[in-house]
Parts: C-alpha cells; sequence; structure tokens
C-alpha cells in the first residue's frame, strides 16, 4: 500500500466514484487504507485504487480505463474479480460519447485490417490456447447437455446440436466461414460424412488445422482455405459460422448477406450462424475493443435478421439464446486460465495475463447479467423446406458420441 | 359460359395477363372459351375470367381484385384452388403503390377501432367457427408432432407446447392477451395448475370461455376480462398471446411493449408471443385488409425485437418458426369448410362462402410458400434467468397428454 496521503480533491473525486459503485455494493479502497463507503450491507467486494490518476481515471472513463489500469495493477479487486465484475455489471453506466460515435460511425474491416485484427488475437500461438481451452480447441460457446459436463465433452455437445439443428447428410457440401482450429469442419466430415470448405484468415489456426486434418486421414474431405470469408465461391447446401460474425462489423453485414445469397443452394440449402449478441444496439466495451477484439461488435439479433438474412431473401427458422452455456464456458476457461499463470507471466507478461484474466472474467459476468447474448440462428432460402419438421428430432437420441471415444473421453 | 365476344382491347390485356401468370404454368381462359396460353408444360390449373371488367381489375390490381372477383364468382379456379394459389404465390408481384403507402402510415387500431376489427371476424357467430374448427376452437395454428397427427390433437399439442416452452409452474400467475374461445386459459390451469386472466374484446368468444369455465369448474383459476390488451394491470410470472399481435398493427407495437414492462415480473417473469410474421416487412395483401382482417399486419421478427421487445428491456431466448404447421392446419380447417358448404351459403351468402374459401386456401399457399411464417417468440426480462437450461427439457416425455382423454380423443 502506498503511503501518499490522499488530498481533498482526491477524497471528492473518491467519493463521486463510491456513490456510483454503492447501488452494486461494491466497496472502494484508495491507496491510504481509507474508504468512502458506509453501505450498512456488507459488500460484494473491493476495488483497490493505487493512486490519485487511476482513480481519475476509472471515475471519468470506467469502460476503458477499468481495463486499463487493472491491467498495470494500479487497480485491483477484492473478494473475487468475477463477483465484482458481476455486480458492476448490473450498474447501467451511461453509454460514452465515444460508444455512441462507435455505433454511429462503425470502423471499416476491410480484408487487410480483419487480417490484422485476427492476428493481434488468434495468432499469438497455438500452444497459448491449447493450454487453457478443451483438447480440440473450440475457442466459442459450449453447449453443458448437463450442467455438470465436462468442458471436453460440452464442445463436442455443441458441434453435435450444430450439425444437428442444421440436419447435415452423407455427401452434402459444407461452406464454413471463419473455422477457428477446424474442429467442427473435422466433426461435421468425421460424424456426418460431409464434404466442407472451412475459411480462416488466420495463418497458424489454418496450418494447425491442416495438419490435424491430414493425420486424421480427412484431407479428402475437409478443405482448409486461408483467405477472407467476403472470397466464398460457389455453390453449398449448407453454410455455417461459428464465433465469426462478431468480427465482422455492422458496416460489413451486406457482404455477409451477398456471401449468403451465392452460396446457399435455393431449393435445399440451409444455414447456422452462431454469435455473440445484444438485445439492442450496443458497441462492444472501450477496452476489449482496444485490447482484446479490435474491430469486434456483438450484432442485436434485429441487426442480423435485418442486414444479414433479409437481404440474402433467408427465412429464420430457430433461434435459441445460450448465454448461460457461454457463462459456464468461460469459468472453466478462467479455471484453467489461472492454472498456468506463471507460464503466461513468464512467456508474456503480467500486464498481459492480467488483461486476460479480466476479459474471460469480464465476459462470464457480461453473459450472467444478460448484458451480451449468444444466439444460435438457423435460417433457410424462403424457398425451401426446413430441415426439420419438428425440433423434437434435434433432440432424440441425445446423448454422448461415438466421437468421446475417438478422443479419448470414454 | 357467357357467349359474348372477345374484343381486340381485351385479347390484348389477356395477353398482358397471360405473360404474368405463364412463369407458375398458370393457363388464362376467357369467357367465350379461348386462352392466350401457348406453354409447352401441362398447365397447374387456369383462371377463368368471365367478362371483360374482370379481366381489366385482376391485371390492373391483382392484390385486390382477384380476391374481389373471386367472390362474385367472375372469376374461377380451376384445377385446385390451392395449388394454383401456390402456384401464383411464387411470382414476384410488385408491390403497389397502397401497400407502400399502408406501410409508410399504417391505420391506427385505437381500442373502439380494434373493437369495430375483432367484432368484424369473431363475432361470426360461435356456430360459425365450430363447424369446422377443432373441438377446442382454436383458431391458431396447430402443432402436427407427427405430420399425420389429427387436428384435435395437433391444436392440443400445441397449447403444450406453448406451456413447456414457457415451463408453468403450479401458482403462478399468467396473464394471456387475446385469448379466443378460452381453450389455452383452461388448458393452463386445468394442466398446469396456474392462474390466468385473459383478455379478449370478442364478447361472443368471453361469453363462450366463461360458460366452459363455469362448466368444467375452473371458474376460480381463470378469469375471463373483456377488456383491450392494453388495460392489463397487474404483475404476473407469465405473459401470453397466441395469435393477437397480428391485430395490434405496427403503430401500437410502443402500447405493447408498455404492458409487457408493467405486466412482467422483472425477476423470474417470462413470456410467449406467438404471430403470423415475414422474413421482411410488407402489408397484409389488401383483398385479406379489405374482407377478412381490416387492420391487421403480420410483422418481420425484426420489428418485434426492436419495437416490441428491446422497449420493454426483453432478451429473445427462443424463435421456433411454425409455418408449415400453419399449411396444415389451414389445410385441415380448408377440408371442415368445404363440408358445411351448404350450410354456410345458406346461412351466409354465396359469396361469403367463396370469401372464406379464398381466404383458407390462400393463407395455406402463403405458408407453403414461405410468404408467411409463423413465429413463437419466448422472452424474458433481460436479468432474469431462462426457463430451461436446454430446450431438450421441452421436448423430453413428450407426447399424447392427460388431456386428450378428457376432451375424449382417447
Amino acid at each position: 500500500m502506498s503511503s501518499a496521503s490522499v488530498g481533498w480533491v482526491a477524497r471528492r473525486l473518491a467519493g463521486a466514484l463510491q456513490r456510483r459503485l454503492a447501488p452494486a455494493r461494491v466497496r472502494l479502497e484508495l491507496w491510504d487504507g481509507s474508504s468512502p463507503y458506509d453501505g450498512v450491507d456488507p459488500p460484494v467486494g473491493a476495488l483497490v485504487v493505487r493512486d490519485a490518476r487511476t482513480l481519475r481515471r476509472v471515475l471519468f472513463d470506467p469502460h476503458l480505463h477499468f481495463g486499463e489500469t487493472y491491467m498495470t495493477g494500479t487497480l485491483e479487486v477484492r473478494g473475487g474479480l468475477e463477483p465484482v465484475l458481476e455486480a458492476v455489471s448490473r450498474l447501467s453506466l451511461t453509454p460514452t460519447l465515444r460508444d455512441r460515435l462507435t455505433l454511429r460511425f462503425p470502423p471499416a474491416n476491410t480484408p487487410r485490417r480483419s487480417r490484422r485484427n485476427v492476428h493481434h488475437h488468434y495468432d499469438l500461438g497455438n500452444d497459448f490456447y491449447s493450454g487453457w481451452l478443451d483438447r480440440e480447441l473450440l475457442y466459442t460457446c459450449a453447449y453443458f447437455e448437463h450442467p455438470d459436463l465436462t468442458l471436453e465433452r460440452a464442445q463436442i455437445a455443441k458441434m453435435d446440436l450444430v450439425c444437428r439443428k442444421l440436419r447435415l447428410r452423407p455427401g452434402e457440401t459444407v461452406v464454413e466461414a471463419g473455422c477457428g482450429w477446424g474442429a467442427l469442419a473435422l466433426h461435421m466430415a468425421r460424424e456426418y460424412g460431409v464434404r466442407v470448405k472451412a475459411f480462416n484468415i488466420s495463418r497458424e489456426q489454418t496450418a494447425y488445422a491442416r495438419t490435424r486434418a491430414a493425420r486424421e486421414g480427412l484431407a479428402s474431405q475437409v478443405e482448409f482455405i486461408e483467405d477472407d470469408y467476403r472470397n466464398v465461391r460457389g455453390e453449398y447446401d449448407v453454410f455455417v459460422s461459428v464465433g465469426m460474425l462478431e468480427h465482422v462489423g455492422l458496416k460489413h453485414f451486406p457482404s455477409l448477406a451477398a456471401v449468403l445469397t451465392r452460396a446457399v443452394r435455393r431449393t435445399c440449402g440451409r444455414g447456422l450462424l452462431h454469435f455473440i449478441g445484444r438485445d439492442q444496439p450496443r458497441p462492444l466495451n472501450a477496452w476489449i475493443r482496444r485490447r482484446i477484439f479490435p474491430g469486434g461488435y456483438p450484432p442485436a439479433l434485429a441487426e442480423v435478421a435485418t442486414r444479414v438474412l433479409a437481404p440474402a431473401r433467408m427465412s429464420i427458422l430457430d433461434v435459441e439464446n445460450l448465454r448461460l452455456h457461454y457463462a459456464r464456458t468461460l469459468a472453466h476457461w478462467s479455471r484453467r486460465f489461472a492454472a498456468m499463470g506463471d507460464q503466461v507471466r513468464t512467456r508474456y507478461s503480467e500486464e498481459f495475463r492480467r488483461a486476460w484474466e479480466l476479459y474471460l472474467a469480464g465476459s462470464e459476468a457480461a453473459f450472467v447479467t444478460g448484458s451480451l447474448q449468444l444466439f444460435q440462428v438457423v435460417f433457410a432460402p424462403a424457398e425451401a423446406d426446413p430441415p426439420h419438421w419438428t425440433r423434437a428430432e434435434i433432440y432424440r437420441s441425445a446423448g454422448p458420441r461415438a466421437s468421446y471415444e475417438l478422443i479419448g473421453l470414454d
């Protein structure tokens, strides 16, 4: 604890910040050990501010500087990072001018900038991600058929849920936009006998996916293409995209609509979009945008309906909101990430480690409180028949699948 | 067949109309028995035009005058009404100026006008509807767990699907907006032990529902209120509305949002909207608006998300599109309606009978071709937990229920 005294200006500012935090029952503590908290209820936890500059930054621009100062360690959290973030996330912070401008003038994600954005996040090293993701390296919301499923199983259940919703049939063709390390493409080919073209602009991920396809003898069925989704050519029975739409950006929804228009067979085609979304339009948190997901934007369902699906003359057949499943997925990731803290600190830096710790816990809080949603949307050309007569077919005979064995879970 | 000759103007007009119908493989026949059809493919069916005035009306304003002239019988259809309407419905007719104006300046459905609109349609006499609806008098899309389910069972399955999606628990309170003849309210009370307040502005329906509640000993659990949805007061665990949103009108979506805001408990509440919708905004067919559903508007999902659910701070949890189930429901209704043709003709008129025949067949065609959709949307306040951990719970142990016995189906 710093021994610097707290001047009267800082004391006034601290009072103002504490008044904002009080409804969340979060106690503010200053660098001299004092606190303006006078709540009668025991606090959920505390924010510890190490200096006057941090206090000013968090008070005047909390969206950005909570993260910035947490990263450097001049802001600390006591009582558990996730519960405190959950409490804070329930406060309705006024959108800043920056947020409103970002919504009004969304940044352009040109193919070049998309490549840079994706490189920033996804090319941190496959072994970084393999340290805390599941064995299949799925970096998207899992599906916990039962709340106590392991993460490994829940990720396989997610892939299966996607395939069942799409009702894949042997011999069909699938195009995947944004395929990560390739697990879903390989699962579709192995378990459902389809042929897949999978697009990704991350070099490291594509290289990994190709090696895996070759090792598993699926290279003739699955082609991994290092290219932008805008360059998808050809017609397919199925379009699927899991966790890419958040990176597309509102400005480019018409490009995605154009891809759907030309890529999905009109008579028998269908598709699925799995993405982080919102109840209503709001930009991604400013700090996450700066440090974690440059160019990211989780859209409202209505924005996807109006700007992607309607222009491509697609009917919405099925929407499922899995936000609590993403909260659980993130809790697993946080636990695993914490266990490899020393490695991350050594290989990157303490600042990097704290940034990721905050990003994972903050995302969990956002899904728990409903500030973020996770939507799976099944759609089909207006003139095509839906893949199922009733959704009951999706859930019939659900349960552990052959692939649990394949990856050694049984 | 009229013996009047076909002049050269009429022949030119007939040629123009035939060119529009040709892609649908529908043959046009004139009152002298001649036809400008020269399609090589055998036609799906034929439109028989009885006079020059009908020809002009159908050519220049098909949206309105197909129905107007079919009603009076100067337009006839050969080869099956539904298949021909299906073929015609696949043609993309240009929206008229009237359609565009209706979309831009939607009519106001004030409480007084709503009452008149509803009276126009729903107060035709309970025995009229009981002649062709199922035993429970459900005048909304049924849910065919299996395609060959009877209509009676499919309507019970629909009520059950709604209750399961909402996860009703004994002792909970439900408000229903637009309750028809009361079947769903009574089903919820009987099978799930909830207390229901059910609103309806149709006098005949409300009177019927009250009598039925008393007869079944459910009057203490279910209160039928003859009043407008805008007058819903109090807080409830569950809001449900099946087949009313189509009558609300875009202009009044904020009123419905206000009802949801005050009526649904924030911490544990949830709701379901079941409505006829569209892939994108488009007014209801002009003839249907004039003759069948004055003030009706089937909204796009995005319109409901943006203007009803987002302002009420509701999260969309689940959307299901059941359009083919509505097509099947309408096929059942058409068959039953045809069987009571003589009665309808005697009690009302041949014009009335033909109007309803066209409305039922035309709606079936619209659901088959995807020009209309049927959405069930489950929502909950952003801060409430979703009713289910996974949707599989909805489908577990699904099947014939106790109530099949109650109404004598087993």
